[in-house]
């Protein structure tokens, strides 16, 4: 690829999305060349780029031609609040940021599903839901800054998978550019959809690099207005885990099931100069309920609570109030921010729901190997668990490669994976090898130039 | 692709299964020839063909790289209870029946998931469920004498996908052949997976074409033990489809909501011999709610009956006894026997749940149109009308094409899709340019020899 940002194109580019939406200056693009991944182990961005934000898909489509005619990369950016540096430009490259891509299209109550343009962030969608009280979108990744173009290319995951699932389950249709320039239309307001082979999927979790998502259509819920959270203390993680598929078995599927080893509980309280409520135990786990009525949440967490009796829970709080509820889940949400400091990579492993004691037991032996720590909470009904590797006076540890590449390999033995809901990125690119066979990879590559036969979305993410 | 079964081609297909299970014997091999399409517009098998019937996955790979030395087509066979044409072998072919990997592989407790090899049967899978009394699986197309595999394939539905979704929403892990005879895991069981690109989803509902199911892991759920039917009547299918998404906003969520025409339903009942127990109104809607309790069950009723009875419903019926909901059941189930003689074609569109009513409309006018009737019934939640197509004195009446044309036109302008649920096989295929760009129907054939470079596995289906 020339590689090569002119002023020809630049000049192009303006003339497509007028001058005020075309930066080329590097002192201005700074905020638009990384993403949250962990400072020291992010990929270093090309200078020599230009940031251009498109005003419509018709203008994303022209700047993709003049990309292909060029051979420049274009980097597709959403909220930048990824975390495998699926975001940064390690080529010089257009920027092509979908923020002004902001609009609500269609809010639909007979199909009971929101479209909306890519640049909306998850933040404008909660508040366009709150004009209508009884329906709500599931997803919830953390940073609401995340825009929905984005959570689709990421395949976005979070805490409330246990009821909801993934970003995945509730697309239903998507405008994109393809990298090729044509605008097309995959999937609709459909439940049901069997014609030819399905592009919507191959599209979602790509991650920028099949096409450029502009618009896309997403199923909404019934919302459940009566929430309760409730915190169950056992001695060790193996019995907290064995209770969480009698509970699902149960018919009880609450909204998250997260897993909290009590240390970095502590720790996270402690951050936030907050008493941690749990005394009993070393192992937590915190249950989001939603119900239709108080009487069903109230039956639903007092069952949950005999259930854990019966195997082994040696304390139990139920937080009735909102006060005492975000007090709670303001503990689980500053775990990162607790140890985020030390962090030099925070992994993103799941495996079978069944198998979180052995991967946690695994991660620790190792960590200890290494004589250091892997602080770890877990989304535990998804078997998708979140634990540090930590620096060592402030740098990566010399180790790290090699550390990281056996708790892979641990997750990988149990059927696991090595990225949940993170996405692979450019960071994770180069453990694609531990989990694919070779022609796993090779089709992987061939779909690539399938749809981008120049190379121009995205280079150097999933696949080269 | 030289096509020709050779008696060296028999002697090494004998070579890897052994030899009861290689049928070369035209007149032995019927049964393996047609799926369940209607007679008159279903495809002519080739004649000569062979059928092998591999015993492990191991030999299905054997058989896929002996294809591709010979250049020899291979169509992958279920249960043949496909209705697009996707299992009829159109050129000589190897028949690679999956019917003896019928074995269960493993019911995993802690991980609510089953796995099972690619030929066990729906039947064979809800036997084997009923030893786990608190578990279900969902999907439900209809005949159980589906094959696991092939509901993979051909990403089955049914009426149960107000609930639960279709098959895609349940398969966790596969295994499959490849067109190039290297056996891969997909996927695995796990509730998140970002990890590369998708290719479970694209395997899921690719008909034979992209490889050969031999395992599936799918995810099962809690079981509601308390069933109810509800039959409530209007005096039109507007007035009965605005008061679905009504009902699902309110958080009631039947596993079915099924619209059937009263003229159809009354063809229905009478050809199994059955009164029909609705007297006023001629659209119906019937319910299926499974709900943990009897209370819940009651109390979810009584409130469709009274959403609808404000929303213009002018009589309603609850089956509460197992025999009275059988017997309902059974009207719905024998639709399509009742008209089967005379249908030429079974439609399988599906449009946004909203469009319904304007698609039945126009179903409507395009019959009259053609001085015809064309009876329709719905997963009206899903947006998914299945209209027929009738015979002309037992002819495949001239307008056909036409007609058919027409109705998917209309389809396509709400956002529809030839096919939601049946596959796009190789009655479907020659549709596709109605519902897609030039540019995706050449990605997708591209995708189709990234996998399968020699055009193996099952020519014809779905694209060339």
């Amino acid at each position: 690829m020339e590689n090569k940002i002119t002023a020809e194109l630049v000049q192009e580019l303006k003339g497509i999305t007028g001058e005020d939406w075309v930066v080329a200056d590097l002192s201005q693009m700074q905020s638009y060349l990384y993403d949250e991944t962990e400072l020291l182990i992010r990929p270093v961005a090309a200078e020599e780029c230009v940031v251009v934000k498109p005003g419509t898909a018709e203008e994303v489509s022209a700047i993709v031609k003049l990309a292909n005619e060029h051979l420049i990369p274009i980097v597709p950016r959403g909220g930048g609040t990824g975390i495998c540096g699926a975001a940064i430009p390690t080529q010089s490259s257009i920027v092509l940021s979908l923020e002004r891509l902001n609009r609500l299209v269609e809010y639909d109550e007979k199909n009971i599903m929101i479209t909306v343009e890519a640049g909306v962030t998850l933040e404008g969608l909660l508040e366009e839901l709150k004009e209508h009280d009884k329906i709500f979108f599931p997803v919830h990744p953390g940073d609401e800054g995340a825009q929905i173009g984005g959570m689709v290319a990421e395949n976005a995951g979070g805490v409330r998978a246990v009821k909801h699932g993934i970003m995945r389950n509730h697309i239903k249709g998507l405008e994109v550019v393809l990298p090729t320039g044509e605008l097309v239309q995959l999937g609709g307001k459909l439940i049901k959809n069997n014609m030819g082979y399905d592009l919507l999927h191959m599209m979602i979790g790509s991650e920028g690099t099949l096409g450029i998502v502009t618009k896309a259509t997403l199923k909404l819920y019934a919302k459940n207005p009566c929430i309760g959270t409730l915190l169950v203390s056992f001695d060790s993680i193996e019995e907290a885990s064995d209770v969480v598929p009698m509970i699902l078995q149960e018919g009880i599927t609450p909204l998250a099931i997260e897993y909290m080893d009590r240390e970095v509980a502590i720790e996270a309280a402690k951050h936030i100069g907050q008493p941690y409520p749990a005394k009993n135990g070393s192992a937590d786990l915190m249950f989001i309920l939603d119900e239709a009525t108080e009487d069903e949440l109230y039956e639903k967490c007092g069952r949950i609570v005999e259930m854990c009796e019966e195997n082994g829970a040696v304390d139990s709080l139920i937080a009735e109030t909102t006060k005492d509820q975000r007090a709670l889940l303001e503990i689980r949400s500053n775990v990162y921010t607790a140890y985020k400091e030390n962090v030099a990579d925070a992994l993103d492993i799941a495996v079978p729901a069944g198998s979180v004691p052995d991967i946690l037991k695994d991660i620790n032996r190792i960590a200890k190997k290494y004589n250091t720590t892997s602080p770890a909470v877990g989304h535990i009904a998804d078997g998708n668990v979140h634990n540090f590797l930590m620096l060592e006076n402030g740098e990566l540890p010399e180790y790290l490669d090699e550390i990281r590449n056996e708790m892979y390999e641990a997750a990988i033995s149990y059927g696991g994976t090595v990225t949940a809901e993170h996405g692979t990125g450019k960071t994770r690119k180069k453990h694609m090898p531990l989990q694919f066979s070779p022609r796993e990879i090779e089709i992987m590559e061939n779909i690539k130039k399938v749809f981008d036969p120049n190379g121009i979305l995205n280079p150097g993410t999933i696949v080269d």
